[in-house]
Protein backbone atom coordinates (compact mmCIF):
# COMPACT_ATOMS: atom_id res chain seq x y z
CA UNK A 1 0.00 0.00 0.00
CA UNK A 2 0.92 3.64 -1.01
CA UNK A 3 1.00 6.01 2.25
CA UNK A 4 -0.31 9.63 1.19
CA UNK A 5 3.07 10.71 2.89
CA UNK A 6 4.77 8.64 0.10
CA UNK A 7 2.72 9.40 -2.52
CA UNK A 8 2.98 13.42 -1.69
CA UNK A 9 6.43 13.31 -1.48
CA UNK A 10 6.67 11.67 -5.31
CA UNK A 11 4.86 13.89 -6.85
CA UNK A 12 6.85 16.48 -5.57
CA UNK A 13 9.63 15.32 -7.15
CA UNK A 14 7.51 16.76 -10.61
CA UNK A 15 9.40 20.18 -9.29
CA UNK A 16 13.33 20.71 -9.79
CA UNK A 17 13.87 22.09 -6.53
CA UNK A 18 12.38 19.17 -4.64
CA UNK A 19 14.53 17.03 -7.15
CA UNK A 20 17.84 18.91 -5.74
CA UNK A 21 16.48 19.20 -2.43
CA UNK A 22 16.07 15.06 -2.44
CA UNK A 23 18.71 14.67 -4.60
CA UNK A 24 16.29 11.82 -6.41
CA UNK A 25 13.90 12.23 -9.71
CA UNK A 26 11.11 9.93 -11.32
CA UNK A 27 11.28 7.98 -14.49
CA UNK A 28 8.37 5.87 -15.39
CA UNK A 29 7.46 2.90 -18.08
CA UNK A 30 8.52 -0.47 -19.05
CA UNK A 31 10.86 0.09 -21.39
CA UNK A 32 12.87 2.94 -19.43
CA UNK A 33 12.34 1.23 -16.00
CA UNK A 34 14.00 -2.63 -18.11
CA UNK A 35 16.93 -0.11 -19.27
CA UNK A 36 17.31 1.19 -15.79
CA UNK A 37 17.63 -2.12 -14.71
CA UNK A 38 19.98 -3.72 -17.21
CA UNK A 39 22.07 -0.97 -17.69
CA UNK A 40 22.49 -0.26 -14.15
CA UNK A 41 24.29 2.87 -14.34
CA UNK A 42 22.18 5.09 -12.87
CA UNK A 43 21.73 3.70 -8.69
CA UNK A 44 17.73 2.94 -8.16
CA UNK A 45 16.06 4.18 -4.93
CA UNK A 46 12.73 2.73 -5.18
CA UNK A 47 10.37 0.72 -7.64
CA UNK A 48 6.67 0.93 -7.45
CA UNK A 49 4.96 -1.27 -10.32
CA UNK A 50 2.22 -3.13 -10.77
CA UNK A 51 2.04 -6.65 -9.39
CA UNK A 52 1.97 -8.27 -13.15
CA UNK A 53 5.03 -6.38 -13.99
CA UNK A 54 6.97 -7.41 -10.59
CA UNK A 55 6.11 -10.85 -11.43
CA UNK A 56 7.32 -10.89 -14.82
CA UNK A 57 10.69 -9.29 -14.37
CA UNK A 58 11.38 -10.99 -11.56
CA UNK A 59 14.97 -12.08 -12.64
CA UNK A 60 16.23 -8.20 -13.03
CA UNK A 61 14.54 -6.88 -10.24
CA UNK A 62 16.02 -9.88 -7.74
CA UNK A 63 18.57 -7.16 -5.81
CA UNK A 64 15.82 -4.59 -5.64
CA UNK A 65 13.95 -7.05 -3.64
CA UNK A 66 13.77 -4.74 -0.22
CA UNK A 67 12.91 -1.54 -2.88
CA UNK A 68 9.79 -2.45 -4.71
CA UNK A 69 6.81 -1.69 -3.62
CA UNK A 70 3.68 -3.30 -5.84
CA UNK A 71 0.84 -0.78 -6.06
CA UNK A 72 -2.73 -0.90 -7.83
CA UNK A 73 -3.11 0.86 -11.12
CA UNK A 74 -5.11 3.89 -9.07
CA UNK A 75 -2.55 4.31 -6.37
CA UNK A 76 -0.05 3.76 -9.84
CA UNK A 77 -2.10 7.04 -11.44
CA UNK A 78 -1.49 9.15 -8.01
CA UNK A 79 2.01 9.54 -8.59
CA UNK A 80 2.53 9.27 -12.17
CA UNK A 81 3.00 12.36 -14.53
CA UNK A 82 1.63 10.35 -17.43
CA UNK A 83 -1.67 10.71 -19.15
CA UNK A 84 -1.56 6.80 -19.31
CA UNK A 85 0.65 5.35 -16.70
CA UNK A 86 2.53 2.11 -17.64
CA UNK A 87 3.32 -0.74 -15.04
CA UNK A 88 5.99 1.01 -13.30
CA UNK A 89 7.64 3.87 -11.34
CA UNK A 90 11.23 4.24 -10.49
CA UNK A 91 12.67 6.88 -8.13
CA UNK A 92 16.61 7.16 -8.50
CA UNK A 93 19.36 8.82 -7.41
CA UNK A 94 20.47 12.13 -9.53
CA UNK A 95 23.96 11.17 -10.88
CA UNK A 96 26.40 13.03 -9.34
CA UNK A 97 28.27 15.54 -11.98
CA UNK A 98 31.60 13.29 -13.22
CA UNK A 99 33.79 15.47 -15.34
CA UNK A 100 36.42 13.59 -17.64
CA UNK A 101 38.51 16.40 -18.32
CA UNK A 102 40.34 14.26 -21.25
CA UNK A 103 37.30 12.61 -22.90
CA UNK A 104 36.13 15.94 -23.47
CA UNK A 105 38.94 17.86 -24.54
CA UNK A 106 39.07 15.09 -27.47
CA UNK A 107 35.34 15.03 -27.94
CA UNK A 108 32.49 16.48 -29.53
CA UNK A 109 30.14 18.04 -26.68
CA UNK A 110 26.75 19.72 -26.78
CA UNK A 111 26.12 23.23 -25.11
CA UNK A 112 22.77 24.11 -24.84
CA UNK A 113 21.91 27.45 -24.63
CA UNK A 114 18.53 28.50 -23.28
CA UNK A 115 16.34 25.21 -24.91
CA UNK A 116 13.35 25.63 -22.92
CA UNK A 117 10.72 23.29 -24.76
CA UNK A 118 10.99 19.16 -23.12
CA UNK A 119 10.02 17.64 -25.82
CA UNK A 120 12.87 19.07 -27.67
CA UNK A 121 15.43 18.72 -24.56
CA UNK A 122 14.82 15.19 -24.94
CA UNK A 123 14.94 14.63 -28.46
CA UNK A 124 18.09 16.16 -28.46
CA UNK A 125 19.58 14.06 -25.47
CA UNK A 126 18.91 10.74 -27.71
CA UNK A 127 20.52 12.61 -30.96
CA UNK A 128 23.35 12.77 -28.69
CA UNK A 129 23.33 9.54 -27.50
CA UNK A 130 22.82 8.23 -31.46
CA UNK A 131 26.08 9.82 -32.17
CA UNK A 132 28.40 8.64 -29.05
CA UNK A 133 28.38 12.46 -28.07
CA UNK A 134 29.22 11.69 -24.41
CA UNK A 135 28.61 15.12 -23.03
CA UNK A 136 25.49 17.81 -22.87
CA UNK A 137 26.28 20.89 -20.99
CA UNK A 138 23.19 23.09 -20.46
CA UNK A 139 23.10 26.69 -19.57
CA UNK A 140 20.63 27.69 -16.78
CA UNK A 141 18.35 28.84 -18.33
CA UNK A 142 17.09 25.68 -20.12
CA UNK A 143 14.25 23.01 -18.98
CA UNK A 144 15.90 20.54 -16.53
CA UNK A 145 16.94 17.49 -17.74
CA UNK A 146 15.57 15.82 -15.15
CA UNK A 147 12.12 17.06 -15.75
CA UNK A 148 9.74 13.71 -16.24
CA UNK A 149 9.08 15.31 -19.81
CA UNK A 150 12.62 15.50 -21.08
CA UNK A 151 13.53 11.64 -19.78
CA UNK A 152 10.34 11.06 -21.86
CA UNK A 153 11.31 12.13 -24.43
CA UNK A 154 14.81 10.81 -24.75
CA UNK A 155 13.83 7.31 -24.81
CA UNK A 156 16.29 6.43 -22.05
CA UNK A 157 19.78 8.34 -23.04
CA UNK A 158 19.69 9.98 -20.19
CA UNK A 159 21.24 7.19 -18.77
CA UNK A 160 24.03 6.92 -21.05
CA UNK A 161 24.63 10.42 -21.43
CA UNK A 162 25.66 13.04 -19.23
CA UNK A 163 24.11 16.24 -18.66
CA UNK A 164 25.60 19.07 -16.55
CA UNK A 165 24.04 22.29 -15.81
CA UNK A 166 27.07 24.99 -16.15
CA UNK A 167 27.24 28.68 -17.37
CA UNK A 168 29.09 29.10 -20.80
CA UNK A 169 31.63 31.38 -19.54
CA UNK A 170 32.52 28.87 -16.27
CA UNK A 171 32.51 25.75 -18.98
CA UNK A 172 34.99 27.84 -21.28
CA UNK A 173 37.22 28.64 -18.02
CA UNK A 174 37.51 24.82 -17.16
CA UNK A 175 38.32 24.10 -21.00
CA UNK A 176 39.28 27.01 -22.64
CA UNK A 177 41.26 25.12 -25.81
CA UNK A 178 37.86 23.63 -26.87
CA UNK A 179 36.77 24.88 -30.12
CA UNK A 180 33.47 26.69 -30.28
CA UNK A 181 30.71 25.96 -33.28
CA UNK A 182 27.54 27.99 -33.06
CA UNK A 183 25.13 28.41 -36.39
CA UNK A 184 23.94 31.33 -37.50
CA UNK A 185 21.60 32.30 -40.47
CA UNK A 186 24.96 33.84 -41.89
CA UNK A 187 28.03 31.85 -41.55
CA UNK A 188 29.91 29.16 -43.85
CA UNK A 189 27.92 26.78 -45.27
CA UNK A 190 27.59 23.41 -43.41
CA UNK A 191 27.88 21.34 -46.71
CA UNK A 192 30.46 23.34 -48.37
CA UNK A 193 32.68 24.09 -45.64
CA UNK A 194 36.26 25.53 -46.60
CA UNK A 195 38.52 24.85 -43.75
CA UNK A 196 38.61 21.53 -42.10
CA UNK A 197 36.06 21.30 -38.71
CA UNK A 198 38.28 19.57 -35.75
CA UNK A 199 37.18 16.63 -34.06
CA UNK A 200 36.38 17.84 -31.36
CA UNK A 201 34.07 21.04 -29.92
CA UNK A 202 31.50 22.47 -28.10
CA UNK A 203 28.42 22.33 -30.56
CA UNK A 204 26.10 25.20 -29.58
CA UNK A 205 22.56 25.05 -29.75
CA UNK A 206 20.28 28.18 -29.14
CA UNK A 207 16.99 28.65 -27.43
CA UNK A 208 14.24 27.73 -29.53
CA UNK A 209 12.72 31.48 -29.97
CA UNK A 210 15.86 33.49 -29.47
CA UNK A 211 18.70 31.60 -31.13
CA UNK A 212 22.63 31.39 -29.52
CA UNK A 213 23.59 34.02 -26.75
CA UNK A 214 25.36 37.16 -28.43
CA UNK A 215 28.03 36.82 -25.69
CA UNK A 216 29.01 33.30 -26.81
CA UNK A 217 28.54 34.03 -30.49
CA UNK A 218 31.08 36.23 -30.27
CA UNK A 219 33.11 33.54 -28.48
CA UNK A 220 32.91 31.51 -31.38
CA UNK A 221 35.74 29.67 -33.34
CA UNK A 222 32.89 28.22 -36.05
CA UNK A 223 30.31 30.43 -37.30
CA UNK A 224 28.00 27.86 -39.91
CA UNK A 225 24.83 28.15 -41.53
CA UNK A 226 22.46 24.98 -42.48
CA UNK A 227 21.39 26.59 -45.78
CA UNK A 228 17.80 27.18 -46.43
CA UNK A 229 14.91 28.89 -46.18
CA UNK A 230 14.87 29.90 -49.64
CA UNK A 231 10.70 29.46 -49.70
CA UNK A 232 10.08 32.00 -46.82
CA UNK A 233 10.46 29.67 -43.69
CA UNK A 234 12.24 31.43 -41.11
CA UNK A 235 13.68 28.51 -38.85
CA UNK A 236 14.57 24.54 -38.33
CA UNK A 237 13.48 23.04 -35.13
CA UNK A 238 16.13 23.27 -32.60
CA UNK A 239 16.22 19.28 -32.61
CA UNK A 240 16.33 18.69 -36.07
CA UNK A 241 18.95 21.68 -36.38
CA UNK A 242 21.07 19.61 -33.70
CA UNK A 243 20.55 16.46 -35.12
CA UNK A 244 21.86 17.60 -38.48
CA UNK A 245 24.89 20.04 -37.25
CA UNK A 246 26.11 16.33 -34.86
CA UNK A 247 25.11 14.15 -37.59
CA UNK A 248 27.21 16.69 -40.09
CA UNK A 249 30.15 17.40 -37.72
CA UNK A 250 30.59 13.82 -36.35
CA UNK A 251 30.50 11.99 -39.81
CA UNK A 252 32.97 15.11 -41.92
CA UNK B 1 -20.65 38.73 -30.16
CA UNK B 2 -20.32 34.60 -30.48
CA UNK B 3 -23.40 32.38 -31.01
CA UNK B 4 -23.54 29.17 -29.48
CA UNK B 5 -24.03 27.57 -33.07
CA UNK B 6 -20.68 29.27 -34.51
CA UNK B 7 -18.55 28.14 -31.57
CA UNK B 8 -19.93 24.44 -32.01
CA UNK B 9 -19.10 24.61 -35.58
CA UNK B 10 -15.74 25.92 -35.09
CA UNK B 11 -14.66 23.68 -32.07
CA UNK B 12 -15.94 20.39 -33.81
CA UNK B 13 -13.33 21.43 -36.82
CA UNK B 14 -10.88 19.97 -34.17
CA UNK B 15 -12.05 16.76 -35.61
CA UNK B 16 -10.53 15.30 -38.88
CA UNK B 17 -13.92 13.78 -40.00
CA UNK B 18 -15.41 17.56 -39.50
CA UNK B 19 -12.73 19.02 -41.43
CA UNK B 20 -13.08 17.00 -44.34
CA UNK B 21 -17.48 17.39 -44.54
CA UNK B 22 -16.67 21.24 -43.85
CA UNK B 23 -13.80 21.80 -45.99
CA UNK B 24 -12.22 23.86 -43.53
CA UNK B 25 -9.75 24.05 -40.91
CA UNK B 26 -8.50 26.26 -37.88
CA UNK B 27 -5.13 28.05 -37.41
CA UNK B 28 -3.86 30.51 -34.31
CA UNK B 29 -2.08 32.44 -33.26
CA UNK B 30 -0.85 36.34 -34.15
CA UNK B 31 1.99 34.78 -35.64
CA UNK B 32 0.87 32.37 -38.56
CA UNK B 33 -2.25 34.71 -38.59
CA UNK B 34 0.09 37.31 -40.09
CA UNK B 35 1.64 34.93 -42.31
CA UNK B 36 -1.91 33.75 -43.41
CA UNK B 37 -3.03 37.22 -44.43
CA UNK B 38 0.55 38.53 -46.08
CA UNK B 39 1.26 35.14 -48.31
CA UNK B 40 -2.53 34.81 -49.41
CA UNK B 41 -2.08 31.26 -50.70
CA UNK B 42 -4.87 29.49 -48.81
CA UNK B 43 -8.43 31.24 -48.49
CA UNK B 44 -9.46 32.82 -45.26
CA UNK B 45 -12.93 31.89 -44.55
CA UNK B 46 -13.39 34.01 -41.57
CA UNK B 47 -11.42 35.74 -38.51
CA UNK B 48 -12.43 35.74 -35.26
CA UNK B 49 -9.83 37.93 -33.56
CA UNK B 50 -9.70 40.50 -30.30
CA UNK B 51 -10.40 43.96 -30.99
CA UNK B 52 -7.04 45.35 -30.15
CA UNK B 53 -5.43 42.64 -32.69
CA UNK B 54 -8.09 43.81 -35.10
CA UNK B 55 -7.25 47.67 -34.64
CA UNK B 56 -3.18 46.56 -34.85
CA UNK B 57 -4.09 44.63 -38.28
CA UNK B 58 -6.26 46.81 -40.02
CA UNK B 59 -4.31 47.47 -43.40
CA UNK B 60 -3.92 43.60 -43.15
CA UNK B 61 -7.40 42.98 -42.88
CA UNK B 62 -8.70 45.53 -44.87
CA UNK B 63 -10.06 43.21 -47.91
CA UNK B 64 -11.71 40.78 -45.41
CA UNK B 65 -13.68 43.41 -43.60
CA UNK B 66 -17.49 41.67 -44.00
CA UNK B 67 -15.19 38.32 -42.75
CA UNK B 68 -14.15 39.41 -39.25
CA UNK B 69 -15.85 38.80 -36.10
CA UNK B 70 -14.23 40.60 -33.29
CA UNK B 71 -14.53 38.49 -29.57
CA UNK B 72 -13.80 38.65 -25.90
CA UNK B 73 -11.05 36.75 -24.72
CA UNK B 74 -13.55 34.53 -23.00
CA UNK B 75 -15.12 33.94 -26.67
CA UNK B 76 -11.95 33.18 -28.15
CA UNK B 77 -10.96 31.21 -25.17
CA UNK B 78 -14.02 28.67 -26.14
CA UNK B 79 -13.31 28.29 -29.55
CA UNK B 80 -9.27 27.57 -28.65
CA UNK B 81 -7.50 24.10 -29.00
CA UNK B 82 -4.59 26.27 -27.37
CA UNK B 83 -3.85 26.36 -23.59
CA UNK B 84 -3.41 29.98 -23.75
CA UNK B 85 -5.12 31.23 -26.97
CA UNK B 86 -3.41 33.70 -28.96
CA UNK B 87 -5.18 36.94 -29.94
CA UNK B 88 -6.86 35.14 -33.35
CA UNK B 89 -8.35 31.81 -34.68
CA UNK B 90 -8.87 32.13 -38.42
CA UNK B 91 -11.34 29.28 -40.10
CA UNK B 92 -9.48 28.52 -43.59
CA UNK B 93 -10.52 26.49 -46.63
CA UNK B 94 -8.39 23.25 -46.82
CA UNK B 95 -6.31 23.91 -50.19
CA UNK B 96 -7.64 21.23 -53.17
CA UNK B 97 -4.75 18.89 -53.84
CA UNK B 98 -3.10 20.22 -56.56
CA UNK B 99 -0.36 17.69 -57.70
CA UNK B 100 2.59 19.09 -60.59
CA UNK B 101 3.38 16.15 -61.93
CA UNK B 102 6.58 17.98 -63.74
CA UNK B 103 7.43 19.31 -60.12
CA UNK B 104 7.19 16.06 -58.55
CA UNK B 105 9.36 14.38 -61.22
CA UNK B 106 11.95 16.43 -60.72
CA UNK B 107 12.33 17.31 -56.93
CA UNK B 108 13.43 15.77 -53.76
CA UNK B 109 9.61 14.88 -52.12
CA UNK B 110 8.66 13.04 -48.60
CA UNK B 111 6.43 10.41 -48.08
CA UNK B 112 5.85 9.85 -44.33
CA UNK B 113 4.65 6.43 -43.83
CA UNK B 114 2.50 6.68 -40.38
CA UNK B 115 3.90 9.12 -38.50
CA UNK B 116 1.71 9.51 -35.59
CA UNK B 117 2.62 12.82 -33.57
CA UNK B 118 1.38 15.96 -34.50
CA UNK B 119 4.58 17.63 -33.03
CA UNK B 120 6.57 15.53 -35.14
CA UNK B 121 4.45 16.09 -38.52
CA UNK B 122 4.64 19.98 -37.65
CA UNK B 123 8.46 19.57 -37.26
CA UNK B 124 8.82 17.42 -40.50
CA UNK B 125 6.80 20.22 -42.75
CA UNK B 126 8.97 23.12 -41.46
CA UNK B 127 11.68 20.94 -42.18
CA UNK B 128 10.33 20.33 -45.51
CA UNK B 129 10.37 24.28 -45.74
CA UNK B 130 13.51 24.99 -44.84
CA UNK B 131 14.83 22.68 -47.37
CA UNK B 132 12.61 24.05 -50.21
CA UNK B 133 11.12 19.95 -50.68
CA UNK B 134 7.63 21.12 -52.05
CA UNK B 135 5.73 18.37 -51.72
CA UNK B 136 4.93 16.09 -48.43
CA UNK B 137 2.60 12.85 -49.27
CA UNK B 138 0.97 11.13 -46.43
CA UNK B 139 -0.18 7.50 -45.95
CA UNK B 140 -3.76 7.49 -44.66
CA UNK B 141 -1.94 6.22 -41.27
CA UNK B 142 -0.50 8.96 -40.37
CA UNK B 143 -2.03 11.71 -37.82
CA UNK B 144 -3.92 14.22 -40.05
CA UNK B 145 -1.78 17.40 -41.37
CA UNK B 146 -4.44 20.12 -40.33
CA UNK B 147 -4.62 18.70 -37.18
CA UNK B 148 -4.26 21.83 -34.98
CA UNK B 149 -0.86 20.85 -33.28
CA UNK B 150 0.62 19.84 -36.43
CA UNK B 151 -0.25 23.38 -37.81
CA UNK B 152 1.10 25.10 -34.71
CA UNK B 153 4.57 22.90 -34.50
CA UNK B 154 4.75 23.65 -38.29
CA UNK B 155 5.14 27.32 -37.96
CA UNK B 156 3.22 28.12 -40.73
CA UNK B 157 5.25 25.66 -42.87
CA UNK B 158 1.85 24.14 -44.23
CA UNK B 159 1.36 27.31 -45.59
CA UNK B 160 4.43 26.64 -48.26
CA UNK B 161 4.26 23.12 -48.26
CA UNK B 162 1.79 21.30 -49.93
CA UNK B 163 0.84 18.17 -48.27
CA UNK B 164 -1.67 15.10 -49.66
CA UNK B 165 -3.14 12.28 -47.90
CA UNK B 166 -2.48 9.14 -50.58
CA UNK B 167 -1.68 5.24 -50.32
CA UNK B 168 2.20 4.84 -51.42
CA UNK B 169 0.97 2.12 -54.00
CA UNK B 170 -1.10 4.76 -55.59
CA UNK B 171 1.54 7.66 -56.05
CA UNK B 172 3.88 4.98 -57.38
CA UNK B 173 1.41 4.33 -59.95
CA UNK B 174 1.49 8.05 -60.61
CA UNK B 175 5.29 8.25 -60.74
CA UNK B 176 6.49 5.35 -61.52
CA UNK B 177 10.17 6.42 -62.21
CA UNK B 178 10.41 8.44 -58.85
CA UNK B 179 13.39 6.53 -57.33
CA UNK B 180 12.88 5.71 -53.30
CA UNK B 181 15.00 5.98 -50.76
CA UNK B 182 14.18 4.52 -47.23
CA UNK B 183 16.43 4.64 -44.10
CA UNK B 184 17.45 1.46 -42.20
CA UNK B 185 19.57 0.18 -39.61
CA UNK B 186 21.96 -1.63 -42.12
CA UNK B 187 21.96 0.17 -45.40
CA UNK B 188 24.78 2.18 -47.04
CA UNK B 189 26.17 4.76 -44.82
CA UNK B 190 24.33 8.18 -45.85
CA UNK B 191 27.83 10.01 -44.89
CA UNK B 192 29.95 7.45 -47.41
CA UNK B 193 27.39 7.10 -50.51
CA UNK B 194 29.69 5.16 -52.94
CA UNK B 195 26.39 6.22 -55.75
CA UNK B 196 25.75 9.16 -56.72
CA UNK B 197 22.04 10.18 -55.14
CA UNK B 198 19.53 11.35 -57.50
CA UNK B 199 18.42 15.04 -57.58
CA UNK B 200 15.16 13.93 -57.43
CA UNK B 201 12.70 11.02 -55.63
CA UNK B 202 10.38 10.19 -52.57
CA UNK B 203 12.19 10.19 -49.27
CA UNK B 204 10.69 8.37 -47.14
CA UNK B 205 10.29 8.59 -43.15
CA UNK B 206 8.45 5.60 -41.18
CA UNK B 207 5.98 5.11 -38.04
CA UNK B 208 8.03 6.36 -34.96
CA UNK B 209 7.67 3.07 -33.52
CA UNK B 210 7.53 0.72 -36.31
CA UNK B 211 9.34 2.48 -39.06
CA UNK B 212 8.99 1.94 -42.22
CA UNK B 213 6.45 -0.94 -44.13
CA UNK B 214 7.50 -3.77 -45.15
CA UNK B 215 6.38 -3.09 -48.61
CA UNK B 216 7.48 0.05 -49.62
CA UNK B 217 11.01 -1.12 -47.93
CA UNK B 218 10.71 -4.08 -50.82
CA UNK B 219 9.73 -1.46 -53.29
CA UNK B 220 12.80 0.84 -52.33
CA UNK B 221 15.84 1.87 -54.84
CA UNK B 222 18.19 3.30 -52.39
CA UNK B 223 18.85 2.04 -48.51
CA UNK B 224 20.55 4.41 -46.23
CA UNK B 225 21.60 4.35 -42.55
CA UNK B 226 22.21 6.75 -40.75
CA UNK B 227 25.73 5.78 -38.79
CA UNK B 228 25.30 5.95 -35.07
CA UNK B 229 23.79 3.57 -32.17
CA UNK B 230 26.82 2.78 -30.99
CA UNK B 231 26.19 3.41 -27.00
CA UNK B 232 23.48 1.78 -27.46
CA UNK B 233 20.84 3.75 -28.51
CA UNK B 234 18.41 2.49 -30.23
CA UNK B 235 16.85 4.96 -32.79
CA UNK B 236 16.88 8.90 -33.23
CA UNK B 237 13.18 10.64 -33.50
CA UNK B 238 11.76 10.34 -36.66
CA UNK B 239 11.93 14.36 -37.01
CA UNK B 240 15.34 14.38 -36.48
CA UNK B 241 16.02 11.29 -39.07
CA UNK B 242 13.92 13.37 -41.75
CA UNK B 243 15.99 16.37 -40.62
CA UNK B 244 19.36 14.40 -41.32
CA UNK B 245 18.24 12.52 -44.15
CA UNK B 246 17.32 15.48 -46.37
CA UNK B 247 19.49 18.19 -45.30
CA UNK B 248 22.28 15.17 -46.78
CA UNK B 249 20.54 14.50 -49.78
CA UNK B 250 19.18 18.08 -50.47
CA UNK B 251 22.97 19.60 -49.90
CA UNK B 252 25.27 16.77 -51.64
Amino acid sequence: MLSKNKAKIISHLAQKKQRLEQGLFVVEGEKIAGEMLTTNRIDIHEIYALESWVEQNERLLRRYSNRIFTVTEAELKQISSLVTPNKVLMVAQLPPPQYDDAVINASFSLYLDGIQDPGNMGTILRTADWFSIPYVFCSPSCVDVWNPKVLQASMGAFIRVQSFEVAFDDLKKRFPDLPVCVSLLRGDNLFALKQAFPKNGLIVIGNEGNGISADIIADADYKITIPGGMTGAESLNAAVSCGILVSHLVNQ
